[in-house]
């Protein structure tokens, strides 16, 4: 399917204006069923439509790898795909620990980044123990080539790209009108490709919202690299499940804001 | 609250590092519980909680008016907040309305943007009939507005900014760390300030994804404004509903998506 579409728009520059082509970004719903009950609907970018697929119920812990999966039906046209796996009993609760995580968040209401007693064990995560160190150059250079990829946002400025990487090079990469599926669909890829991700790093084009590290911290990925700035629930998560997260890359600069010994500079 | 907290981060220049204090943007989850069930929990900025909570209400036509508050009940230290409504029977299945919106876009998934039969029916939604007219210097001069106000935005790189206006000033405007909760609680300001909307605008700091197009269509807001781009879909929702949808105003330029009529050059 297409990733951009062209669209008749009226350009104005001070008081003028003129007829012209323009490319917009694709938005498209993908209606997730899982053992033959409707799980969810995406909006997202028509492409790696089976990554985000297995990237989602892999990150909502409904899979852990493809031998969980039965049966996989994509159909494009209708923007449904239907998915069966072994466990037929795991759907409704895991699909649910979401809501029961940023339930338990509540707790974190402070001002405090390093306060929220019980926060790790309620976020049911185990903090992430990885020996990487990645170059502080890497980094610079993994920047530019993320950006260097997407194509889409340098023509329509309306997707996200999120990368993932070992310390030398980019194994896999995606983009999306949404972050989270950007990512989902570079952990399904890792999971088609049997990419090891315990001692892998996610580099992201966006914001690091909060989501963002829930879903690393549940597949145990060590090193999150933000061109843009964190939030604060973001950098207290992280800190409590030992991720390194690096914000603000640019240029040749960054923000190291926990764990900055998988860090060298 | 604070909308922003100091965090220690470790600046690095090139191969250079060095401690500082960084200001992040505070992330906060709010649980909202309707007629004693929990409704939803949203992670957003810790500022105008009662509009948030009231525009959301609103947005998601679980209200219509103040009168249908019966009791309200914000606690700001254990991120929840307890409505009690009129019109107990609301809840559930107008909630579950977004979930079938989304749903009835399944038959967009087509690269013709103008594409879709029974679009408009399905998404559930009038056109919006407005004779507002905009003179296009007022826009580049809100926008310039809409982002001198955002001091949070400049300090930590980390909100989204929502404007309401007439056609000559703006009359409420918040930010957010989600760009549809900035929205709800410009909404839910609007709500209690009894600010009729059939005739506003709405301006965005970021990117209109399509549920900003389905908020304002199901209030009957006839002008979106944003310093970004637009998906496809938001594009062809904002033409079946019969909303102006003008992106990428930038300096002295922008382009008109949608019913440029209400446009004054």
């Amino acid at each position: 399917m297409n990733k951009t579409i062209a669209c008749k728009v009226i350009k104005v520059v001070e008081d003028k204006s003129y007829d012209c082509d323009e490319l917009l970004v694709c938005e498209y719903s993908l209606t997730i069923f899982l053992n033959k009950k409707r799980l969810a609907t995406l909006l997202c970018s028509p492409e790696k439509l089976r990554e985000l697929t297995l990237g989602f119920l892999r990150t909502e812990r409904l899979i852990t790898s493809l031998d969980d999966v039965l049966n996989f039906n994509l159909d494009e046209e209708k923007g449904t795909v239907e998915v069966e796996t072994v466990n037929k009993d795991a759907s409704r609760e895991s699909f649910f620990s979401k809501k029961v995580d940023l339930e338990s968040i509540k707790g974190t209401n402070t001002t405090n980044v390093s306060g929220a007693q019980n926060f790790l064990n309620e976020v049911n995560c185990e903090p992430v123990k990885s020996d990487i160190c990645l170059d502080v150059n890497k980094i610079y250079a993994f920047m530019a080539e993320d950006l260097d990829y997407s194509v889409v946002f340098k023509t329509t400025g309306g997707v996200h790209c999120v990368a993932l990487c070992d310390s030398q090079k980019i194994k896999v990469i995606a983009e999306d009108v949404a972050r989270h599926n950007a990512l989902d669909k570079v952990i399904g890829e890792a999971l088609t490709k049997e990419i090891y991700l315990k001692d892998k790093i996610i580099i992201l084009s966006g914001r690091v919202s909060l989501e963002m590290i829930l879903k690393a911290a549940k597949l145990q990925i060590p090193v999150i690299i933000s061109k843009s700035a964190p939030t604060s629930l973001s950098v207290a998560l992280a800190k409590k499940v030992n991720i390194t997260l690096v914000g603000f890359v640019r240029g040749n600069k960054m923000n190291i804001y926990s764990n900055a010994e998988r860090i060298k500079l």
